[in-house]
C-alpha cells in the first residue's frame, strides 16, 4: 500500500513535488485534491458524469437532484448507494415514479430540442429557467455576520487550505455562525453538497444564509434559490445574469465579502449597516 | 437607450449597487461581467449550450471544437457566424463532413452509454479520454519566466479588473512576454477562447506556454494538451486527477504561481531555477 491509498484527510492524494519558494528549490510530499468521475444514475438510467471530490456523496446527489429540479422534495429519495468501478464512482438513487417519470419526460423534451448534449450541455430555456421566490422576509442580518461567516469557513475549510484546490459553501445562522460546510474542486459541487446536507439536517432555509468562496453565477443563485436561501454570500463578484436572477427570486445578493467591506447587488433590504462611522 | 446597452468596456454591464466600504455606505454604479447561454451548433444541429461572456465568440466555437475532439484540425471549420435569440446566442458553424460524421458517431456512441445527459454531462470514458503527448521537448524555462508571464496577465485582464468575477487565461514566449490574453466568467470558456485565438493567429505552441488565473483541474489540463502547449500554470494548486494527466501528456504541470514561487507538479525538467539562493 502506498501512500496515495491511505490519505489523512478524506478527499485528498499525495504526490511528490518540485517546490520553489523564496529562491530555494526543494522536493516534498504534497497534498493535492482528489478529483474523480461520478455518475449519477437515477433508477438505474445514468444520467449525467462530473468531476468531483469523493467526499460528502450522498449530499451531493440529494443537493443535485434538488437544486436542478428532478426532485422537488427529500421524501422522493427512497435510497442512496456509491459504487466504484475502474473508470470512476456510481451513485445510484432510487427516487419517486413521479419524479423518475419528471425526469424521463424533461430529457425528452430536451432531446427534440436540443439534441443530445455530452459536454456542459443544459437547453437555452433550463439555463434562463425561473426560480421560485425565496421566503425570509422577515430576516435581518448585520454586515458583520457575513464577515464572521467568511471568517468561520476559511478556518473550516481542512481540504481548501491542504490543498489550494477547493471551494466551500456553508450555511450560517443569521448571527454569521456557520452551521454546516462542504468542499469540493467544484463551486457548483460545493454548493449542491450543501444543499443536500442542509435538507438531510433538516434546517428551516429562512433563517440563516449561504456564504461561497468563489463567484456568484446565474447557476449558483439558482441553486441558493431552489435550497430556499433568502440571502447569498459570495467572496467574488456576481455576474449580471446572477444580479438578475436575484432580483426576479427576491433574494439578497452578496458579493466581494471581504474584511468587513461588501457590496449588496440586489434586495439590501435584509442588511444592517450599524456600525457606520 | 439605458446604461446598460451601452458598455465602455465589451463583456460588461452596469447596474446600481450598495457598497459597504471602511463601514461607509454609498450607492454607486458598478461594472458587472456579462454571461449569456451560448449555443454551439454544427451544421444546423445543436451540439452545448455553456454560460459564457459574450466576447471572442469565434475563437470560442474554435477552440471548443478543437479542444474538445470535434474538430482536429482548423482546416475542418468552413464557416462560424453569430446570431442573438431572444434567449442568448447562437454560434453556428459550418464543418467538414469528416468532422460532422465524427461527432454524430460521438453522440451515438455517448447516447447509447451514459443516455442523453442534460447537465454537466460528459460519459466517464470521455472524461478519462487519453490527451496527445505534448512536443516541445527543448522548450526551456526560467521560473523567473512564469512570474513575469502572471503578473503581464493580471495588468492586461480588463474585464477581470472591472468586475472582479472573471478567469484570464494567456499565451506567452518563452521569456514570459504574455502574445495573448481571453478572459470570461467561466475559466473553461477563457482557456477555448484562448486555443482558438492560439490557432487562428498560428502561434507554434511548442515554443511558449499557457498560464491561467484559475485552479488546474483535468480539463484544464486536457485543453492545454490537445493544444500542444508543453506547459501549464496555474495561480492556484491542481487537481490530483490534473497531475496524472500532465505526466502521461509529458506536459510540465506548475501551480501556486506566485510572487515568484512555484510549485511544479510534472515534467520539471523544462524549468531553469538559476537565481538559486
Amino acid at each position: 500500500m502506498n501512500a496515495n491509498d491511505t490519505p489523512l484527510l478524506a478527499g485528498t492524494r499525495q504526490a511528490q513535488v518540485l517546490r520553489w519558494r523564496d529562491a530555494q528549490r526543494s522536493e516534498v510530499l504534497d497534498w493535492l485534491a482528489d478529483e474523480v468521475p461520478v455518475a449519477l444514475e437515477f433508477n438505474g438510467i445514468s444520467h449525467a458524469v462530473m468531476l468531483a471530490t469523493p467526499t460528502d456523496l450522498e449530499d451531493f446527489a440529494l443537493g443535485f437532484a434538488l437544486s436542478e429540479g428532478i426532485l422537488d422534495r427529500p421524501d422522493d429519495l427512497f435510497d442512496c448507494e456509491t459504487d466504484v468501478c475502474a473508470e470512476g464512482l456510481t451513485v445510484r438513487l432510487e427516487v419517486s415514479s413521479r419524479s423518475f417519470a419528471r425526469l424521463k419526460d424533461h430529457r425528452r423534451t430536451l432531446a427534440g430540442r436540443t439534441g443530445c448534449g455530452i459536454c456542459g450541455t443544459e437547453s437555452l430555456a433550463q439555463v434562463l429557467r425561473d426560480v421560485p421566490a425565496v421566503q425570509g422576509a422577515a430576516l435581518r442580518l448585520h454586515a458583520a455576520a457575513i464577515d464572521h461567516a467568511m471568517e468561520s469557513m476559511r478556518a473550516r475549510q481542512l481540504l481548501g487550505r491542504a490543498t489550494g484546490a477547493t471551494h466551500g459553501a456553508a450555511w450560517c445562522a443569521a448571527n454569521g455562525d456557520v452551521i454546516l460546510l462542504r468542499e469540493d474542486v467544484g463551486r457548483h459541487n460545493a454548493l449542491d453538497k450543501l444543499i443536500g446536507a442542509m435538507v438531510r439536517v433538516g434546517v428551516d432555509a429562512r433563517t440563516g444564509f449561504i456564504v461561497v468562496t468563489s463567484r456568484a453565477s446565474v447557476e449558483m443563485v439558482q441553486k441558493a434559490a431552489t435550497a430556499g436561501a433568502p440571502l447569498l454570500a459570495a467572496v467574488s463578484a456576481p455576474t449580471f445574469l446572477a444580479l438578475e436572477a436575484a432580483q426576479r427570486a427576491g433574494m439578497t445578493l452578496v458579493g466581494l465579502a471581504r474584511q468587513g467591506d461588501l457590496v449588496a447587488y440586489a434586495h439590501p433590504q435584509r442588511l444592517l449597516f450599524d456600525r457606520e462611522n
